[in-house]
């Protein structure tokens, strides 16, 4: 045997020799039992808790989304205050475009007819004045309506305040109709049309179901025990099936979500993935804590005079706005997840024989021939036995 | 030696005392053979499907974006229906402010010169009427177009309705034009432009490449061939990359998503984190199960006659709605995922010896010599023997 | 004892025999040791690491919520080329609503009066003309402002271009003005109202918080230092937050995000959950490689003079969009990444005595024994010795 061929073979022999535990077969039933019973209650959490309640074995992805919502209803008003009107789509819609998020007008404080011009302020400590001298040219309050032309004028027969300019006359917003003004918008009806995405999955889907027909489209309305699948909704069932009453939240405005969970297990029900719809009152009802309770904004719709002046009317502007939001996780088997998790699960099998040898050596009848078998205490006899050779 | 010193020893040694395997080494390079093969397989697992194609080895984040669009065009209608026009973006942008959703006007249907008023219904079987018992004061067809009078009035010279209170003259929304109006439309281009961050990453980026200069911002195009990078897009290309006609969508309207892929791996290639444009029509094209197929929606320009008198003119707008949905993970090294999927591999190598175990009892040809070095059995016949002692 | 009775047992023995390696015990401290502070580093790394720093035994959720914005203030513009004028929110928050997105109209070029008609294009290299052969009839340049009528007409008393049909007069945008038109918009102020939800975890909050009361909320301005947590913001402390100057960013508009981190630990701290904001301008504000620097777009009035033409007020509207991004990750205890996570750690553990065992028999002075003691060589010899038995 040549010296190169030999030093091949060691490190053949280094590289490919198998060095095995050796091991002790011990026929006690008690033990075993102890071993398999532990090692199946560790496979019985992977299965039961891990894949079936958890999926830890699924990748998931993100809702990608698109909403359009479509109102209908049409409503009459003819209050003390106001003139008779009647009110559709595109005058209670704000915005026009059925975005995920549109505005029912509900109640409104409307000041017709503002100009460009001078006007006494409305009273409060801080602009009630009793000659020009309390009022500063220029001087613009934050809380206030408008610049300080410094003059003093009569606001009503009792009350002066100082004149601003502004656009006049200025809007008292504390007129607001106590019963909501459009409370005829209980009854409109609004169509969502929602399409989701799981790009990884590359899994598209509408909530307008494949099985469902355009004449039923016509003329169900969604129902969470009769029609549940049904994308038209009537706006006082949605207000009361987010525990509100929708003459109280009319008056003064509010948010309301419109949650379409759209969670699913793409492994096994994927023809199952329908979406599911709730409804959340999304701002605070209670006034405590809150500035500007409800929910409101001020437009103006400008028009110009035969003259040429720009006169505006402002509308402040209470309802509910309605806001769609999808969210939702879907699952899908992937060999990753699965591999981790598997993975977890068998380190937890490899602390089974601890348990199993631990019960052996202190709770078995015949622990210490056990012990003595299978544990060698290489004690100082035995170093001064072995150094003696 | 003390008493409380050997106690001390004792805990020591049961402190540190090292319990270690008695192994057996097999000299066998079939075994020896299988048992590295095994390893091997389990560790190109890792590195290779793992690592490279799965990257577990990374934290991921998700996408926050901020989207800005601006369309240029413009175009001239001159059917027999209407008055010639000429359309700047004001006119056919709405809402104007370029959001990461923009709605292009393509076809309407425009009833000008509305006024509060009363005016016999459109016929239709629920609003026909011989006379004025046919009609019921009050009353309002969810769709019909007002409240009914009581009236019958004749509609035309053959066809007698009821008589609401509405916006008169009623919209007829069947006089949809057959081919687009805004049919230009189809030329105009849209500048997005992109912004991204990924929050957890502290990584910021544009569409906007940084290579590129404003000359060629100027006069591109973008083109998945030449000008892959290049954010302004004409609208035609984008509904033909989405599979679409555009004439054909521009009569009824719909919904485009333009979708933008910021996913990432910035470990490698953060310089090569590119946005990848898709494209793809997110709302029903097929009239099947469709309520209001297509897209459109009501909004009215409101005027004020000399004499005060509200007028309005009620524009029902087809178009196309372009959302920009961007989406993205962005994945970077990070230690955890790394220890997890790490742990999770060594498990699986932990399974190897049992492979190498039963391959050595089983298969190899001195499985006997093997076992019998290996395991000993503690027999009835070796516990007879220790109790004798 | 039967046939049947012999393969039961046996079949027992194979079912619960417990195989338990066969150990040595080791006296020796230094090995000992290295092995217990190897299991310690272990154990410190997943506890300190993976679950203080990382809490890698959380699951997560990603936050979902719904923002309202109210901006208030007003300001008083007279400059040489406008005409003296008052504005107020329903002027400058376009659009009104108060989304999570909203815009501050700060600059403006306005073209008033502009009537569908025709006129002399601006004069560029592509515009200018000799005579009418220059201009040709129906040709529209996507960079013009119209369609050719084939005329040439005087724009002014030097230059001649062609006429289009179009909005006239066209608007001169480059006549912006210098300075902010609403240079004090930088003192309005923005109330945000942010509600959250973790869905998974069925968790609620708002950035109003729970001990704040009304008269706070009057009077509070944000403020890192002092007040942190007030939902009031001046909108010149959000642009200089953000690094930039107000006055500079208003000439030209820009897009700036208001961000709120709402990333929370629901285990511990669910109380100590609160919206972190910060701010960042989102566009680029440097021009290079930029079209259309800073954020502007146009919208029109439209109003109908007293004989039924359409006339309209053509804004082009620089401002600033300021972007409420709300993002977050909430995380609570859950069995399967803590398992996971436990998992993997143990995992590591296995390999402690790989460590041990290598130093056992390379590093420790007594290792030729150790080494005799623990390792079997099963050697040619002992096989030939066992076949001749």
């Amino acid at each position: 045997m040549s010296k190169s061929a030999g030093c091949c073979k060691r490190f053949l022999h280094y590289a490919f020799d198998y060095e095995t535990p050796k091991t002790l077969v011990i026929p006690s039933l008690g033990v075993g039992f102890v071993f398999r019973f532990t090692q199946f209650l560790v496979v019985m959490y992977v299965v039961g808790y891990v894949c079936v309640v958890q999926k830890a074995y699924q990748d998931t992805d993100t809702v990608i989304s698109t909403v359009t919502t479509k109102v209908k209803g049409f409503a009459f008003t003819n209050t003390s205050d106001t003139e008779p009107r009647f009110w559709d789509v595109a005058d209670y819609i704000i915005p026009p475009q059925g975005d995920h998020s549109f505005f029912v007008l509900t109640n409104m404080v409307v000041t017709p007819k503002q100009v460009q011009s001078r006007c006494p302020e409305l009273p409060s400590p801080s602009t009630i004045c009793v000659d020009d001298c309390n009022c500063v040219e220029g001087h613009s309050d934050p809380r206030g309506n408008g610049i300080q032309t410094g003059l003093c004028e009569n606001y009503s027969t009792t009350a002066r305040t100082c004149e601003v300019l502004s656009w006049c006359p200025l809007e008292i917003d504390t007129k607001l109709p106590e019963h909501a003004l459009l409370a005829a918008a209980e009854n409109f009806t609004v169509l969502i049309k929602n399409s989701i995405t799981y790009p990884k999955f590359n899994f598209h889907r509408r909530n307008i179901l494949p099985h469902v027909n355009s004449s039923y489209l016509k003329r169900c309305e969604f129902s969470r025990l009769t029609d549940p699948h049904c994308p038209i909704f009537r706006l006082k069932d949605i207000v009361s099936e987010a525990g509100e009453d929708f003459q109280d939240m009319a008056v003064k405005g509010g948010i309301l979500g419109i949650l379409i969970d759209w969670s699913c297990d793409l492994d096994w029900w994927a023809g199952e993935c329908l979406p599911k719809y709730s409804f959340r009152r999304l701002d605070n009802k209670h006034p405590v804590n809150n500035v500007a309770p409800g929910y409101n904004f001020r437009f103006a719709k400008y028009y110009k005079t035969a003259d040429g002046e720009e006169t505006r009317t402002l509308i402040k502007a209470y309802g509910i706005r309605f806001d769609v939001i999808v969210f939702g996780t879907a699952g899908r088997f992937s060999i990753v997840p699965t591999i981790v998790n598997l993975g977890a699960a068998l380190s937890f099998l490899s602390l089974v024989p601890v348990v199993a040898d631990w019960f052996l050596v202190t709770c078995s009848r015949k622990r210490d021939l056990y012990s003595r078998h299978k544990t060698t205490h290489l004690t100082e006899d035995i170093e001064l036995f072995q150094n003696e050779i």
